[in-house]
């Protein structure tokens, strides 16, 4: 396969835009992209679109690419409208690469948009429940909870689909804290670095610094979770553009390649493989030929402040149980020695769902060129993304890993 | 790229399922296509799925793939979820054939399922709107009426989306009768040509035979066109199993090979490019090395039999405004020069919207093997599938074209 560079990103801030439809979205990511590679919209030869719940909240299915596309001049090449839940753009971002990765086509467009706020605000909780198998939920919600909680049996009243996966968040964070006595303010440290990361980012949709006192005294949402540890509800767009080597020595001296892409799902045997997302790294690492102490920053999939503690670990930062011990110590800062989402994450930065992926990839593009400004990782040269989406049975129903290097 | 064949196929019959959802569909189909291919699922590297209305009709959005697949035991593997309306899975087709062809992955699995029916009617219709940009609905509606009817102005009356589809059908095939003299009855002709080949199809969903008098005495939708020549509501599902070579081998004596596969959205350009089904044509035939008078048997996406007769010029199978004498000679009929739709097409086989992709490949796949029974084109060996999906600003938002061969 063919070596595949990205050229040019960029992404909306993420926030409430009551005023803003999907096309204006698109129309500023793209935009940016674009003026970021240098390339005029018809250079484009192919474009992937992720977005998870603009059917559930503006009706429009089936065709959001073309929608949103055609609107802004694009038009005649093929359009793939892909979804995956909340991996639903780096699932975009991976089908980009490999229409170029292939010799298919030299010039891919990958872009994420999603809208979630809605005056009707039953939608936006009706598309947080089509992200899981509605079927499986109630032998989920019982496997998830830690062992002192199961005999209690019953239902957890989870009502509604958003407060469904903070459920599941915090039913998994207090098991750790059983299993490794890992504690509260571990979990709220995260969330301090991730809000003061997120204070130096432009496109963060919030911006404001909070203590550790502060995370925790904000309103509880499921024991242990505060809701400034748990990502917000947001719109946004981010778009990323992909080409084979001779157009990338053509459009920039500073191309950030693809090195390695893996997409998995979860499976009934989690005890003997180790998870979905220990097996996502392991295969794009195995493909980009590196180990996990060759990346320098690292975007994940911090939808609650726990699910960073716990990445930690799946993802062999630290051993089991020590998750904890990497966030005192300050490893995962701006500074430490593997800064950990330094846009914010998903946690301030925002999540709007499908827009999350190419933003992850966005901040690790502007990471490696030295153009993160005020966050910026010193030296970085390499970095990885890890975004989870949805649940089955259990466990992630998409959990996608890029490797990027200069 | 690599060459890559197709190895298994399978199908359900289409058609009303009440007591059937998406998951036990979906086991049917990929069953079928697991014994046809004589392969075990544990084979299987990567799926694509392709589903336009699960998300409007079962709530069920995101998470297609994985809900469906894991319900049948299959884990682990890369699953992508795609959409491109009535187009979805012949755009997860090309999505597999890439997987395959890139090197990436040595078999992956393409299906596409719907279910259509549901209790809630407003459901079902919703669906459709959503295969549209609905801000752009007025003015397409005004560009596609025939000259005469257009200084008229005014509402259309389509308040519901699917008879909006039939109305813009019955528009343009009013407009084809102004300018070339086409007859109703030639439309006709090609309901009775299509129904008839469906009553030789096992899996489809009307197998009833119609006379010409018949066709045009059924109830009238939108003039010319009778409910009889307009494709049906149902459920279905269909895959199919891509390999590379080296498997090809292993797996059987009889593969399939994917020669060319085309995806493309329309333009703003139409007057100058010859429109999204031309372009979609000429770019699998440069693929395949091929022209249109290589191949001996097609699909294509009579979603009403106007638009079949339309095809037959877009597709250069004969001049512009010559689509009614070619049904008049009974070019493509079973045992006509170049049949079409032998499997009865849209109209007679039916329409689960996110399974016609695949199902058009299922039927090709038969014909090359020379299993396709009472239908079967005598020595078929090459054959093409077109399919068109969505509509903005006026042209077909996906069309797919893909040329197989044995």
């Amino acid at each position: 396969m063919r070596n595949v560079a990205i050229v040019g990103a960029g992404m909306t801030r993420f926030g409430k835009y009551q005023d803003r439809g999907l096309k204006e979205l698109t129309n500023e990511a793209v935009t940016a992209a674009l003026e970021s590679a240098g390339m005029d919209k018809q250079g484009l030869q192919v474009a992937i679109v992720g977005n998870a719940a603009a059917g559930l909240i503006t009706g429009q299915e089936c065709i959001r690419a073309q929608v949103v596309l055609r609107e802004m001049g694009i038009d005649k090449i093929p359009m793939v409208n892909t979804e995956n839940a909340c991996a639903s753009s780096s699932t975009a971002f991976q089908l980009a690469w490999l229409y170029v990765a292939s010799g298919m086509y030299d010039v891919a467009l990958a872009l994420g948009v999603e809208k979630m706020y809605s005056e009707d605000k039953s939608r936006t909780m009706a598309a947080f429940g089509a992200a899981v198998d509605v079927e499986q939920l109630r032998e989920i919600m019982q496997r998830l909870k830690p062992p002192s909680e199961q005999k209690a049996g019953g239902e957890s009243g989870a009502g509604k689909s958003r407060s469904m996966f903070m459920d599941l968040y915090a039913a998994a964070a207090r098991a750790h804290m059983e299993r490794y006595g890992t504690t509260k303010e571990q979990f709220a440290r995260i969330a301090v670095k991730n809000h003061n990361n997120g204070s130096l980012n432009p496109h963060a949709q919030y911006r404001e610094v909070y203590s550790l006192e502060e995370i925790l005294a904000s309103p509880m949402i499921a024991e242990p979770l505060t809701r400034l540890m748990c990502s917000p509800i947001g719109d946004g767009a981010a778009a990323a553009i992909l080409v084979n080597e001779e157009k990338a020595r053509q459009y920039t001296t500073e191309p950030v390649w693809v090195r390695g892409t893996a997409l998995v799902t979860g499976s009934d045997t989690r005890a003997e493989d180790g998870g979905e997302t220990a097996r996502a790294a392991q295969r794009a690492f195995e493909m980009a030929g590196m180990t996990p102490r060759d990346v320098n920053v690292m975007e994940m999939h911090d939808a609650s402040a726990p699910a960073e503690l716990m990445l930690y670990e799946e993802l062999d930062l630290c051993d089991e149980g020590e998750g904890g011990r990497l966030i005192d110590e300050g490893v995962t800062e701006i500074g430490g020695r593997l800064p950990v989402n330094t846009s914010g994450g998903l946690l301030a930065k925002g999540h709007p769902i499908g827009a999350t992926g190419v933003a992850q990839i966005y901040e690790i593009f502007q990471q490696l060129r030295g153009e993160a400004g005020d966050r910026q990782v010193k030296g970085a040269k390499v970095g990885m993304t890890e975004n989870g989406g949805g649940m089955v049975r259990g466990e992630a129903a998409a959990t996608v890993v890029h490797i990027l290097s200069v």
